[in-house]
């Protein structure tokens, strides 16, 4: 079975990268419906939610279909249950760039707090943590997978330094708070995304470097 | 195999049922910690911080087994799966009740801002979410998990009912920051456990109903 198997490894490796750059565009879209101030934007995230669903699925039975069929050694075994769990961290970070864009249409719907600085910031490295997640799956390079941890940290500094900033903003005028809520939702949202990028990361350190080692790693707070 | 097989599968829920009796028992010393006040509860809650790592560790390691020794028909191979997930989740319940501690313990070398009723309120309704998700699952009963999902909103509705009553204490009084910070951040682990068991439910609502499914039920924000 070995080059067929070979084969079908690299389609569902073909799948998972296909998947991570639809949801990278969706939360480059999200991000820019809410700097931009474009509702049409925010719209067009909500079309690629079908597409990461129905993909969530066909990946799911793919790996099923070659356990069932393949009776893979412990090693691909764990690569291919290592992709059903990953499958579904892609599926929730489509799910949070989705609530991004519905909570940037309420934002969107008040007149402007702020110019969004750190919110951009922070969306952009939740991406690229998401993206190097992939990466590391893909080539079993668990250092990637290692520094992509560490990222989360200042993920949650951000997130905290935008909440302080708003908290200040609501304080000196009151009438912003729905605004501020808003914006709190978004970067919480946008701390999720990287969180499944974490999860992503502690499931390629498992695979590639085996059981000992998870529960030693840098821990998220 | 079947009757040897039967039994490593009620082997399998048992663990799993195991680790959820593990996390609800974090949930509850961690939310007792913050409306006693009491410091040592809140250490109590890291105790058990390793001994659900080694479980997640070993339930893993027998999905694993199982798939490998025993070549499962497509059923039992979704239950196993779905049981490599269920163990991830719960894994992290116990992360989020390690933070709540954590939080709490912050929140605890302040003044008191308030009696906190919401908040136990919140944490009560999540872990029963725990509780139902792991029955749900258990018993594969499709509608037990449903209902589990309904309870989000719930939750999230809790969460921003909090949310905006901190608010009105730090406008009226802005040296309250810090412990409206820390009552903040409780609230979005308690918010992410419920999470947590939402995610199990649309896994035993696929295991049960079939591929179809997943992407037509109620859909958490």
């Amino acid at each position: 079975m070995g080059r067929l198997f070979d084969e079908e490894l690299k389609r569902l490796k073909e799948r998972l990268l296909h998947m991570s750059g639809i949801v990278e565009k969706m939360i480059d879209l999200a991000i820019h419906a809410l700097i931009k101030r474009n509702k049409r934007l925010a719209q067009e995230v909500f079309k690629y939610e079908d597409e990461i669903n129905m993909l969530h699925i066909d990946v799911d039975e793919l790996c099923i279909k070659l356990i069932a069929l393949r009776q893979p050694t412990a090693k691909d075994l764990r690569f291919i249950t290592g992709a059903m769990k990953i499958n579904s961290e892609l599926e929730r970070i489509g799910d949070q760039s989705v609530n991004i864009s519905e909570n940037t249409e309420i934002y969107l719907s008040y007149p402007e707090v702020k110019p969004l600085i750190d919110t951009p910031r922070m969306a952009e490295i939740a991406k690229q943590m998401v993206r190097d997640s992939l990466e590391a799956f893909v080539k079993k390079d668990a250092e990637l997978a290692r520094s992509v941890l560490k990222r989360d940290d200042e993920v949650d500094g951000l997130r905290d330094q935008i909440f302080r900033e708003l908290l200040t903003y609501v304080v000196s005028d009151p009438t912003t708070t729905r605004q501020a809520l808003c914006l709190v939702l978004i970067s919480r949202n946008i701390e999720r995304i990287a969180d499944h990028a974490t999860n992503i990361c502690e499931d390629v350190i498992y695979m590639v470097l085996g059981k000992d080692i998870r529960h030693h790693i840098e821990r998220k707070k």
